[in-house]
């Protein structure tokens, strides 16, 4: 009977500090990283999963990756390959009670085990001949829930109600896949606005967006209330354009409703990246009122679940009085990106602290947890719209946007799913967008959860003996990382 | 100008998954570890610092010190040594955005920080000849401030609000440290009821600790209700028998109000290590009234703030109707060994979550963090009962205990801090009791932070190749842990 025999990692570090692609008030000069884990079988299986980091602390993940992917040693395919034994794995890899301690559920450890549990399900849908999404997608309700944990969330969500409420969803399946494959899934862009751009290029980079269809843009912020404002204006002198937008496609009908703003129907939506305290915060995206964002993300600790809450209320007020037809909502709060697992997220709806979840797709412990933030968030009708970027998150969370809304919201209606451009090129299935600005559905029956990267990527920026580390690039990247 | 020119760090392991010491529900069979780090200057100075694991992933651990530890290199003395340098140290280690995308402020990277952030205190406290908690005592209430952090916390406490509750505490302090250094600080003992323990050994260790003057006893819970039931009635019974109680010295008058419990003024509280979801750990706890628990501890995920406020919320009616005088009080809730940051205790204490702060000297990244929890308890008026055990942490708590009693809360009227008998033998300066069964106050002017290791133990328990690990040890315990 095939198992997994062996595992490789690979510390592969990406010099985006170079040109500050991802750059934001928190993180200024992040290397983009992967902790990337490759499980093998006797058989030839492959199953490739990462987790991601920006540059230092890349051999720390890596290592934890190790430890967690060498208990998976042993496994055949046949205890894997099920929606149950998938679940049985996740508890299984949670449960040593040595590696937890340095969590608990949390960090280095549980970053670590995404790694190790998104290659899992990759090999997986790899056997299956499915993509990802489509693997989970063709479970029963009672497949989906044995696939997902439930331990510490129960008093948000008892398996029995997340039974019913797949169940619910059966109807209207195939027509929202249909739905789907036709328009594609809602995105917006985060790579007009970085926060280490100068504005000639944020104005040629938010031209370039409209031209491919994106009616949805981000701008970090933090970096000062007068610049903050005067980069804001600047993007929203150009999407509010109605000559700017002309030759624009149309959203889909109806996919975009109640969040459109402005003349043209763009919407802009600000990121601070955690640099505020929470009075800081009001005070603070208060003044960038007149910009109309749509939802302000992570604007301080992410752990601070009733920071988030004061948070929202106090800016509540400022939803009002934006006098451009359609009425905007200007509506705190994202955040989830650091949202460090499934309780926390729990809280944060609990509390009513968010109207967006953000998830993430290796800061959750892969997909058994992820299914379980859907599920709460579903309960509660928060959409969720999952963060991307780094490297290889857009590959992943356009599965998870996909599953969440055949399966378990069954809407996209106030959804879109961020889209960030860079280091597409390293991947065997990288993510694509349609004439629209939206994600196309991934359809190869052998991309997995779409993260296989190229051999020669590897062999160049694996750390710190790849081609690109061990020539002129590292110092380079040394010498603007420490300026 | 001296600087710190070098660190060593040691991965220490020590076998106590042999005999269960340590053991409870979660965690069966840890080997208790820390991840050692030693800082030098080049003119011969030392700092000692460790954090505290359970075993597997220690290294990971050790090497997320290296990385937090080497940029300490170069920082001169004359940098770190004052209230105000310190507090720059620690501003600085956290603001590696790259390393803190691993946490952030959480996990790996974040018990690592303690372990460096601490070794930088204890260089300080030796150097100034004083242990640590005098030199804390010693600092002018601005100096305090300036040594805490208070990113993401302003909305609980600010640096102006703490300067107050710190100056109106100045009154007392020297009779406070008369008073402690007659009385010691009170404690209570983990040590008679490990969860592997069987009640022979139970019985026995109980009796024991009465004879050392304990009156405080904390059991382990969560291995099933009637097992349970059955272990604490075993202690209750000798605990509560004013004959197995006649030899013990009284407790210091005062002392110990408001909280004693049963014929013989003794006291018994539980712990359950995070085993259960929210409402099974009110359906259970319910059940174990009857032996009249003084708080739960750890009955749910340590993240979960809003569940832990709900379960002290549903436990609540359970504080009456135990007609054993004086009146006890059955009164949920304690936490915070796990309690990975200050957000998360500034939450606890915001949504009336707990009634005891157990905080952590290496889960919170060292002494400007803990400051700051100490502060946030103190304006709320919980007391701070923080964690030991482990391998050191008995060291580390009795200076927080007593930083907080002469300058933060000014009380001990309801402390108690925890005592473990384990792995003393292995510190140049092991806490020590009083007859009464009270720390007693450390007052060698070269022990610093106490964490000082013989180098005999080091070299015996490094891992993997100290004498221990590398003989007949480590197939024992190899065998113990997979069993």
């Amino acid at each position: 009977m095939p198992a997994i025999t062996s595992f490789d990692i690979e510390d592969l570090r990406f010099p985006t500090s170079l040109d500050e692609a991802g750059s934001d008030a928190m993180n200024k000069d992040g290397d983009y990283s992967a902790a990337y884990c490759t499980l093998r079988t006797d058989d030839g299986q492959v199953g490739y999963g990462l987790t991601f980091t920006i540059g230092r602390g890349n051999d720390i993940v890596c290592s934890a990756v190790e430890q967690v992917a060498s208990r998976l040693v042993g496994w055949t395919t046949d205890e894997l390959f099920s929606a149950a034994g998938m679940g049985r794995m996740w508890d299984y890899l949670l449960a040593d009670s040595q590696l937890r301690w340095i969590g608990p559920e949390k960090g280095v450890i549980h970053i670590a085990t995404a790694a190790v549990v998104n290659a899992a399900w990759d090999m997986y849908a790899r056997h299956e001949k499915k993509p990802l999404w489509q693997l989970v997608a063709d479970f029963t309700p009672e497949e989906f829930v044995a696939a997902t944990t439930f331990r510490y969330i129960t008093d948000a969500i008892t398996p029995d109600e997340a039974l019913a409420l797949l169940k619910e969803k059966e109807a209207g399946k195939k027509e929202r896949l249909a739905k789907l494959k036709a328009e594609g899934y809602p995105a917006y862009t985060t790579s007009v606005g970085w926060f280490g751009y100068s504005d000639e290029k944020v104005a040629k980079l938010t031209r370039e967006a409209i031209s491919q269809g994106f009616n949805h843009f981000k701008m970090k912020v933090g970096g000062g209330v007068e610049n903050d404002k005067r980069r804001l204006a600047l993007i929203r002198s150009i999407i509010d354009d109605p000559k700017e937008c002309a030759g624009r496609p149309e959203p889909s009908p109806g996919s975009l409703e109640g969040k459109q703003a402005g003349p043209t129907g763009s919407c802009l939506m600000i990121d601070s990246n955690q640099v505020w305290d929470v009075q800081e915060a009001v005070d603070y995206v208060k003044q960038l009122a007149e910009a109309r964002p749509w939802f302000i993300e992570e604007p301080t600790a992410p752990d601070d679940i009733l920071g988030h809450a004061e948070i929202r209320k106090q800016l509540k007020p400022y939803n009002i009085g934006v006098d451009v037809p359609p009425p905007t909502s200007f509506t705190f709060a994202a955040t989830g990106e650091h949202g460090h697992n499934r309780m926390l997220f729990k809280q944060l709806l609990a509390a009513e602290a968010i109207d967006v979840c953000q998830i993430d797709s290796c800061r959750l412990a892969g997909i058994n947890e992820i299914l379980a933030v859907l599920l709460m968030a579903a309960k509660k009708g928060v959409p969720v719209c999952p963060h991307a970027g780094g490297v290889g998150l857009t590959n992943y969370v356009v599965h998870l946007s996909i599953i969440d809304y055949l399966c378990v919201s069954g809407t996209k209606e106030r959804n879109v799913l961020e889209y960030v451009s860079h280091l597409h090129e390293h991947f065997e299935h990288p993510p694509t967008i349609n004439a629209r600005g939206f994600y196309n559905v991934p359809l190869d029956p052998n991309e997995g959860y779409s993260i296989g990267m190229h051999d020669e990527s590897k062999a160049t920026y694996v750390y710190p003996h790849g081609k690109y580390w061990s020539t002129a690039g590292q110092a380079k990247v040394r010498a603007n990382a420490t300026s």
